[in-house]
């Protein structure tokens, strides 16, 4: 009886373990889900024949020893930053493990050793980065192999409330980390257009826009997410003039937020002084510049040019209200999430949607063609969202192929070669994660 | 004979040692200056009789020791950041110290030791902070015990180039460390205006404003520095509406600055790519969004829409030249000081100025006043520049009445008393720092 150990059991851990419960059963699997809230396990595992669920300390060696030892292959669904420490043990003890996380210098830094062990390192296995990669990588190959020269590569990503319940004027709700939604985009964007490098501040990123248009979904607008330029390397785009990567809202939604960028909202680095006695009207205030006449609705409208539209989100959000802010400490980001939470939050019944579309321009046999390859995935219910699914699913169907050896290939690896894509994206379309390709020839 | 060890030989150290070379024949002191390059702190001691040039380096524990056991004080002119390293073992050793220096956290934590040590660590006592603090407290405490009620206290300084040496449509050289200057302003700035506390982002604070008449100067605009809320508890304004620290510049250089920002060219947070092909037009293109039809004049001056004033400048700095960078790696904010080092350099004979200004609105017996408080100091020579001048002066003048015992405190000091400022402001008159002040009775 093989032994699959996952180690966090979060929200987004939920589709990861429905998936291999189910296997678990065809291919007579153990499931072990252990976690730091051992009642988080239990109700993933929900009673399962073949699952386990654990009180589980990452930190702890001899139970992080003991788990890795008895595992055939170790997932791991903690942040990111732990991951090192159970990829350390996983490589001394030669079992291979997988996560939906970026490779860490640290994780990379163990290649060789994973390799000399025999053992995969599967990473960023996830949504974004996971689907990104297997999807455009697969329509590469594919227009590469055919001989095909690619001119144009752009990939977008976003992850949304569903149409249906999206009721706010912001078009705009929380489905994953609002942390990193309210941080989103501090380090400074870097991409290619027609052969030239171009970079974005984090104070311009917001109104240098992009429409995407995805059929059935209609326009978004996207802004550029962090460093396109590594996606260079990693799909082997050397000669692409064009590459660039961006996140997706609908439309509208940037101009708002940038108005909390411009005002300084967002920052992190320092905590705000009297917010006992603050209101979120002297909030908005103190960002703004002095006038003895003008009401803060008008000061903040003048300062940075604001329209209606704009304005009337604010409003909705209650940036300018007289209820108390109610934190004691925090930084301007903090305050604002802390605001956010309360208007952006999921209600009862709500669903979210995955929307990705990757833009291909290529030459082939002399002919100019432009390719779309477009995904929108729906959740299912509040635990089978569709964050969780695309981002568990991947993890769990890459997990099932390694276990059956189905995946040759080791060391500190990414889903970019098709022997791991292939399967993988084959698997998912049964779950609805399904792109839908058109080609135009542009001639 | 008392012996007086300085650490570190650079720029500002020129009129400090010029300074304790001069007292030292009169008191019978010892003038030792240590700089890790000897021939520097035998430039400084220039053959003088009292004084010993020694090869200095701060992280050799044993010459460390050796230089405070023989010193009666110690002064630090090494880069902040290693202060720490020679406060400890002068409290340990039971030796005064002065720096130029903003009190770290570190250095704060020496206050009790000190204070049984019988010794005093007196840091910020150079320009700003220094003469900043001991003016400004000097007319805070004459208001205050007269029975004055504070209302506003703003403070403004700047390092300039003279007047008639200001060529340049800049009206700008640097006088300082380039480096510094190019980072300015990157912190959140804090300030209170009228009760109300109040935040500037740093995408905002290049045109967020503030004029500045000085008599003789004329005109300047200034921008917020950094957390002027701090100034309330070393002041003691805990009731005072209004507290602004600002920098100065002369009229239209921050709008024009205010470009890099915008542009995202004073990140220092990411190595840009191909540096080695890139000209400077190249790297101003890298900024702007892409157009097929317009030149980078165009796109830049349609980006920000900038004025042909704006344009004169950044047109006169090279930005749209078709010349190499010349560099092969660095941030955006690296290879912009690199260009702007090119143009901005002192020249030969070319004289620095230091311009500071505190305004203060208080009421005294029931009548409105606005006192300011100016101060304009113009460089000797090359070596004597009102940089070293104003930093260097009051932290000689420290030393002298720290040795010749005029000093009681002990401990973690700034010089916010008038046993400290009193006389050093008085000393420094003869030197031409000198400030003029001009009430206005406001009723």
């Amino acid at each position: 009886m093989k032994q699959i150990f996952i180690a966090g059991a979060g929200l987004s851990s939920a589709s990861l373990i429905e998936y291999l419960l189910k296997q678990s059963t065809i291919y007579d699997w153990k499931v072990i889900v252990g976690d730091y809230d051992i009642s988080l396990a239990q109700q993933r595992i929900n009673g399962h024949q073949n699952g386990q669920a654990i009180s589980f300390d990452v930190f702890d060696q001899e139970q992080r020893n003991d788990a890795i030892r008895q595992a055939d292959i170790v997932i791991s669904m903690l942040p990111a930053s732990m991951h090192i420490i159970l990829a350390e043990d996983c490589v001394i003890q030669a079992v291979d493990m997988v996560t939906a996380s970026y490779v860490s210098d640290d994780i990379a830094a163990l290649n060789e050793r994973a390799i000399e062990k025999g053992v995969i390192l599967l990473n960023e296995t996830g949504l974004d980065p996971g689907i990104d990669h297997m999807s455009a990588k697969k329509v590469i190959d594919d227009i590469q192999s055919k001989g095909g020269k690619l001119n144009l590569f752009k990939s977008f990503c976003g992850g949304l409330v569903s149409k249906k319940y999206d009721t706010n004027p912001w078009n705009y709700k929380f489905t994953w980390n609002p942390r990193n939604v309210v941080l989103a985009g501090q380090q400074t964007a870097q991409f290619k257009r027609n052969g030239m490098l171009k970079y974005i501040p984090y104070n311009k990123l917001f109104s240098r826009l992009e429409d995407v248009y995805v059929d059935g979904e209609g326009h978004f607008e996207s802004y550029a997410n962090r460093d396109s330029l590594s996606y260079k390397y990693l799909y082997g785009l050397d000669d692409t003039p064009t590459i660039l990567r961006g996140t997706l809202r609908r439309p509208g939604f940037c101009k708002a937020w940038d108005v909390f960028v411009q005002l300084g909202m967002t920052d992190d680095s320092f905590e705000m002084h009297n917010l006992d006695e603050m209101t979120w009207r002297d909030f908005t205030n103190s960002f703004l510049i002095y006038d003895n006449i003008k009401t803060v609705e008008e000061k903040l409208q003048t300062y940075l040019s604001l329209d209606d539209k704009i304005l009337e989100k604010l409003v909705w959000l209650g940036i300018f209200s007289d209820d108390k802010i109610g934190l004691s400490k925090g930084s301007p980001a903090h305050i604002l999430q802390h605001l956010l939470q309360s208007k952006w939050s999921l209600e009862k019944g709500d669903k979210d949607v995955i929307v990705m579309q990757h833009i291909f321009e290529y030459i082939l046999d002399g002919k100019p063609y432009r390719l779309t390859s477009s995904l929108v995935v729906e959740g299912k219910d509040t635990i089978n969202t569709a964050m969780s699914m695309t981002v568990g699913l991947p993890v769990a169907i890459a997990t099932e192929l390694i276990l059956n050896k189905k995946i040759s290939l080791k060391g500190v690896q990414i889903p970019v070669h098709s022997e791991i894509y292939t399967p993988i994206l084959e698997k998912l379309k049964a779950y609805g994660i399904d792109f839908h390709e058109k080609i135009i020839n542009q001639s």
